[in-house]
């Protein structure tokens, strides 16, 4: 289905960037549960655009209405909706005639037989992004609460070729500047979430966070443990040799393969990392079409637009991968 | 649902290495199309191991017979079934008590509380990937019947650190000789698929093809277009820009976004790559724990295994593409 | 999923009776077509109560407002939501403690731990039913747009034992002046609707239909074609024999299977009866429980209820059989 | 999905008349559990056909062979699969080219474009009814483990219009022995479930069953308490009072509504009636037509077939219960 996801707790995503309100429905949700709304609102406020010199100057409110679902203070076991109105909507910078470079102008297009709402990117835009942040909030602090010591932390492991975080906001300065964009990879780490979650075959733990994470617009590659880097190796280098502690307890050499073994969560940290590319959408001059007058062109798309997404996406990230953890059958 | 993959055609696979059958049951395809067998039998073939000095000198027949949906030659809307046998399994290879590092040993005796079948890794085993292979081999027929032209080709990229084509077999037969594994990247491309398939969110091109090639064992990372290396670079290095050729056709001027662009196909080449880890059974000495003494100790995993599944798992990475294409939507 | 129906177009139903607002997602639906929402307005106003003597004095206004997946006057391949305010609310009726005979308060206490949102019956609410409605009327546009003649009619057949409709207003006002309810039965005739779509087994017209229908509250029975009189006949008696007419085209001489043989249609009338219980709050004094004291108690529920709901399911009926008709496979 | 059911077990079934197989997936179902495949065969030898004189003299043997899932006599987390070889099929008793009165028989080859297997009704068949025996027996034993003094049982209510069972055998010899067949009603009810599963809205206890139960061929409608009886009634008439009794334990008055409230199980009794078409293949002469010709005919359909199913349904229906309960939301 393309705008639900989940066999256990439901997450329905809607809404276009210039429509009236973006959201999301969280079905099959425990009932009784007691939400912090202002946690919820520390992740989208972590996620709004605008905040400082290295993202867009566009300002997104992010100010999530709930609708139904909670009553009392706590989740009431019926679906629970919220809702968030669009504004700073400045329709007038779109022409939908011009094809925006590895934007998803052309495919959407086709797809939807020129129907499609163009204005933003339409249900392409990164702002849908605050509804899985919206939803992966609550599905965090559901988990927290069964699983404790749960934790999900993400850091930027490089923006561009640089590796070294001190230097990462001069590569996004230096992009912007140059009217360009640029990307990045992320990693995440989830701690104290235990053994036998997953399944081998269609709903290993990595197909379950890849689809959910795929869905993040930008996202281009994922890898899981030590990834593209196992592909490199022997297996004698990085098979996770285990033994019995002091206390009897199993515990492993390492953690190459990431926190998963046959699909099914080991009880070590789930580790992957996802590539990030650069925000499409720059000013430097780029060769495109004309649909209308059927010319080719160049062209410097103007706007307020992110010279890069990396550090913004790190909450979307661990947000998003509760929603992928909460689906995860035991 | 563990099990079952697709929307639109559903795969149903099971099995385990040392049951009576595994099989597969491919629901909601196309009725009055006719199969080609023998092409099924020769993907089945390239996939089977004990074909040369590189693989296991396991046999494993792969002769599937279908028990329903066949009806004079054609599919007749009802489900297509088809099963396999096991043969030449040796069970008293196997000692349950010895948790075998990087396999799902430990992961399955605890979600499954004991209860898994472990002979030859259960469900677990890389057999199943027969059944992805026998039933992705009937979508790709199904799919080329309707897209002229289509094809769908993969091709190793490395093993190991080796990038030589010409020296992957010395380098799998080294990793043999020392009694190790190594592992690999294969790179698939798809030619021939037309634009506009897939969706933004959760059915993404992306989703989709990650969800469904994280079912194979081994494969631990994934990365469409330039993947990773597009996390690297500039939006102005690796924006597909674009132009009308002089038969005012749309032509893209790269395709760093391996042919999809917000989810959606965009007509030109869908290219992906995975990262397939080292086999994990390897008979060089591993320490690893003994469930039943509870005493940790070095062992020795012999058998016959693959020093490397990678050459193998092309036809695997083929047909499971063709499964997840017939389950875009248009 | 508990509040999603449907494989091919997906309708996404939420809310309850005193939270902000009811809403409805339509997803998967086509994109480029054009909505008469002043139809749907008119199927919604002939729902909802309020209208004449025969109805509650409650006003429900079902004002839906559309906040995304339209675009021009044309749904946009975007999800279509719809969101109602909850409007005329008067939550002090409501005793949680006292539990209502017949309704769900006791089954939703237990299901949801005391956490659900009790006031007006909460997501058990009929008012839910506007939903359907409202998806039910686009999902009719569109079938109607590529099915040429399509019609979906519903009469009532009885109210109570009556079964002459001229005598329906009375019967329903005696139980309104007595403090009672009644309940009655409708007949659906869906007229034009092709041959061949629905399928054997699960997804059966009778079980898609079925399934969507008893979501409605007060629904406790359904038939297809002559239903329970089919099994007091003989195979002669019942059988839909057929012939080629005059111009060679088959033609059936009955329709005692209601336009389904196997699951699928015949291209005949689809024809069904649903049983609609009468209303459970009445204002006759009954036999309950007090939760709260734990004691037994007579009690008159007293508040603005309908004495019978017959006369404004039909729409929803209508409306609702749209949504099945839509999600039958071709 | 056409032939896979349930949300939380998945039953695939599959397999026509005269192919080599029929055969059933149970997906998700708990690992560990012990299965008594001799009560599972009673079940399949109480539905099996040929057993008296009231039913056809075709013998069919309903062996199943467990070919996967079954580990040291206990589920072990992998799919369930067992298949049941077609013995005894007379292929030659088929004329495709006639059309069997109330069959699908025109419906499929529209439907699959002439491409179904029409032998023995191909997938309409009812002998797939087997494989909801099969797979509804085990649940059911799951669940009596869950669930103390769970019980499933099946009355026959009325044989066409005689109610009296002493008289049943007559009516059905009857109708065969004047080349007819003859329909019939038969209640079901379930003992010792708990209050508090299933769903409001899509998931409603009635839908679930409802879904399931009209996927069994000749089954035409279903009412739940007094179903079509509450129809005629009053609210003060069948409003289910309740009351604390001695012990302060609640307890209802009565159960007009079938042990369902607002779509929830209550705790009491599951009550349902179903309504089961007499077998339409009869040997007296029918109007009908022949497609090959293009002429219309009469033609008494020879053979061995049920004079009435209703006796052998019972087991169905008893067993795909279980189907329907184990798939309810806690």
């Amino acid at each position: 289905m393309s705008n639900t996801f989940g066999d256990l707790v439901k997450i329905t995503s809607f809404g276009e960037s210039h429509q009236p309100y973006i959201g999301v429905v969280i079905d099959d949700f425990p009932a009784g549960f007691p939400i912090d709304f202002d946690q919820v609102q520390k992740n989208l406020d972590l996620r709004k655009p605008g905040q400082n010199s290295t993202s867009t100057s566009r300002k997104e409110s992010d100010q999530y209405q709930v609708i139904s679902g909670i009553f009392e203070g706590k989740t009431d076991g019926s679906p629970i909706v919220a809702i968030c109105p669009n504004q700073n909507t400045i329709s007038k910078d779109y022409q939908p005639e011009l094809i925006r470079p590895s934007h998803a102008d052309l495919t959407a297009k086709t797809k939807y037989q020129n129907s499609n709402d163009y204005r933003g990117g339409g249900q392409f835009s990164g702002r849908l992004t605050a509804n899985l942040v919206f939803a992966g909030s609550i599905c965090f602090q559901y988990l927290q609460s069964i699983h404790s010591g749960l934790k999900i932390s993400s850091q930027v492991i490089s923006i561009g070729s640089e590796t070294n975080p001190e230097n990462f906001e001069s590569i996004i300065l230096d992009a912007k500047n140059s009217g360009d964009s640029v990307g990045g990879v992320i990693e995440t780490r989830i701690q104290n979430f235990p053994i036998g979650y997953g399944s081998p075959l269609f709903n290993s733990v990595e197909s379950i966070f890849s689809h959910l994470l795929f869905s993040i617009p930008a996202v281009k590659g994922i890898e899981f443990g030590d990834g593209f880097n196992l592909a490199q190796s022997l297996g004698s280098e990085v098979n996770d040799q285990l033994q019995y502690n002091s206390k009897k307890e199993v515990e492993y050499l390492s953690n190459h393969n990431g926190g998963i073994l046959g699909g099914i969560t080991t009880g070590q940290d789930i580790i992957f990392r996802v590539a990030i590319k650069p925000t499409p959408t720059i000013s430097k001059p780029q060769k495109t079409i004309n649909l209308a007058t059927k010319q080719n062109l160049e062209h410097s798309f103007l706007g307020r637009h992110d010279p890069s997404i990396v550090l913004r996406a790190r909450v979307v990230l661990e947000t998003t991968s509760a929603i992928a953890l909460i689906n995860l059958s035991q």
